[in-house]
């Protein structure tokens, strides 16, 4: 099968990112070099599972390997770490050993808790995602960040555990729903305005999409590679991030999708920034439309701003009391800015 | 206050481990560069905290950190993956940012419970490990291993974190209760026997302890600094420690304490070498002179061995099918030996 591979330079904890149209077909033959113990652990959704586990595991079991196939309740709610258990029990069933090896086959969520239980299970084991959606395959495919949620917070218990491989098959992105597959798009043009202005411009073109994607996760490859522990330039992938995040815990996680969030959460701080000079004007403007162009949001509609506010209160990504700010200067220049709370007043308006 | 200082070399990982008597009372200036942020999460158990809780409080407190301290119940139950929600939630309601510190004030379950909540909340924050128990000083101090039990098996889910500093304090000592002392004697035992016989002569001089503990930490360090993610040498640390948990496990980790049972552990797999040819005589007779002398057990007493036999087959430091074992030459001279199961038959006669 063609493929295209982008190499991820992390040390010892280097891997690769293979792309491929039918590319889950081959994923025993890719992943078998790094079972050594000969079981695969292959953890999904039940929606993915009705589509791509049979696929999955007949490939895997071709190349000799045993799999225990595990498809969880598809939806946020699998994220919680009360679902840990479940995981950990069968993988104590199945036998797995540190030779083994967790393969994820699903969206964020799945490689999510996939990733956390792998990365705690006998203290590590190594483990391969198979993204099937589009913003996990442009953003949880690099970066090693798992995680699970607590009932009072989302990610709140989590590690940085680096994948063995990521396979990335643009096939399986055709049975996603429409505004699933706009979710991704909202970190596609984050990628577009802090980095890659050409990048946007091959939004609007099917045949080009494995040509966003490896563009999407190259640039986020650039950013993980300088700053795997997450301490600095990588605070830059949270464009758009700390106003939607807020939004998104606002709504309980059950109203705007992430990359509708995110989406006016880049064209919020745009705006704010625009006002202050931070920001080349024409910039927000120019963000709305390409959200507009996609499909995504560019109002907010009705919110519960204090809800939002008070989520902004309790971003994790403070350290102490210092707060810094993800800005672009124009489109493709994103920078760190360092501010307090207040820069955040008038955001409502912003999304009006 | 005198103290003596051990560096581990972990890359930029490595910390110190501080020795000195009533050190627990400079708790504060020697952790106070960790903590950026200034706000101390102190995790004890009641037993613990009621004896040194307040000292190391105010120790932080007087550096003008602000500090929230959780004594959970003394004992192995506390060890559970269930006890972490009640953490994290108590992290949480602290508003604990990764800027903040951690520390643990307990033996192996509150530093091993506390490490893994430490390695995980907000994906890893720093933390500071303060062993009140003889064991946790010479075993849990050097390696960075925490971790949490399962129903159906301890130390099942965990993580590598290497603590940014480690404070040890003989003078804690004094108030352990003689079994829980000699529980820790176990594995200072073993590092003779491993490595260096003339530690043996120290231990029933009283005023050499601090010694006993530096060297012990110390050979501890020098197989930990090769091997950080437990993956060759590292394994010569378990010498006694397949046959003692599984003597643990069968006795659901109620009956013999950790140090009885890796004492046992190591004499009987010494018996069985010798009687192989793979270790020197005369070897397992001076092991269980040693064990006698300080007051651990020779015999095993009555056991359930079919549950002993259950737990050597599901053991975790087996990698897929192949069983390594840790033996020693000779007093002072420990090996990895590759063979397999049925190494262990016959392994009842020895403790009997």
């Amino acid at each position: 099968m063609d493929s295209r591979c982008l190499p991820i330079h992390l040390g010892d904890k280097s891997y690769d990112i293979l792309f491929g149209r039918g590319l889950l077909k081959d994923l025993g033959s890719k992943v078998r070099p790094f079972c050594a113990g000969g079981r695969a652990f292959l953890l999904t959704d039940q929606n993915v599972d009705a589509l791509y586990g049979a696929t999955a595991e007949n490939s895997l079991r071709e190349m000799g390997m045993r799999v225990r196939r595990l498809a969880l309740p598809a939806g946020e709610q699998t994220k919680r770490f009360d679902t840990l258990p479940e995981i950990y029990r069968a993988m104590s069933d199945f036998h797995l050993t540190r030779a083994d090896l967790v393969l994820t086959l699903g969206g964020g969520v799945i490689g999510d808790l996939g990733g956390f239980a792998a990365a705690t299970f006998l203290r590590g084991l190594p483990f391969v995602q198979v993204p099937t959606s589009l913003l996990a395959q442009v953003d949880s495919s690099v970066g090693g960040k798992v995680a699970v949620d607590m009932p009072w917070g989302k990610n709140l218990v989590g590690a940085f555990h680096q994948p063995k491989l990521v396979l990335i098959d643009p096939d399986v992105l055709q049975t996603l729903p429409p505004r699933v597959f706009r979710d991704g798009m909202g970190e596609v043009i984050k990628y577009g305005f802090l980095f890659d202005p050409t990048l946007l411009d091959l939004l609007q073109d099917p045949d080009r999409i494995e040509e966003v994607l490896f563009r999407s996760c190259d640039w986020k490859r650039r950013v993980v590679e300088t700053d795997e522990r997450d301490r600095g330039e990588r605070m830059l992938l949270n464009f758009g991030h700390t106003v939607g995040h807020a939004i998104e815990a606002s709504q309980n996680f059950s109203g705007f999708t992430h990359g509708e969030a995110v989406g006016l959460g880049m064209l919020a701080i745009t705006r704010l920034a625009q006002a202050r000079g931070l920001t080349e004007p024409g910039t927000a403007e120019a963000i709305a439309a390409r959200l507009a162009q996609i499909g995504l949001p560019v109002r907010a509609g009705a919110l519960d701003w204090e809800k939002v506010r008070a989520a902004l209160q309790n971003d994790k990504k403070n350290l102490g009391d210092h707060l810094t700010v993800v800005l672009v200067r124009r489109s493709g220049e994103g920078y760190l800015y360092s501010t307090n709370r207040e820069f955040f007043e008038g955001v409502e308006q912003c999304l009006a």
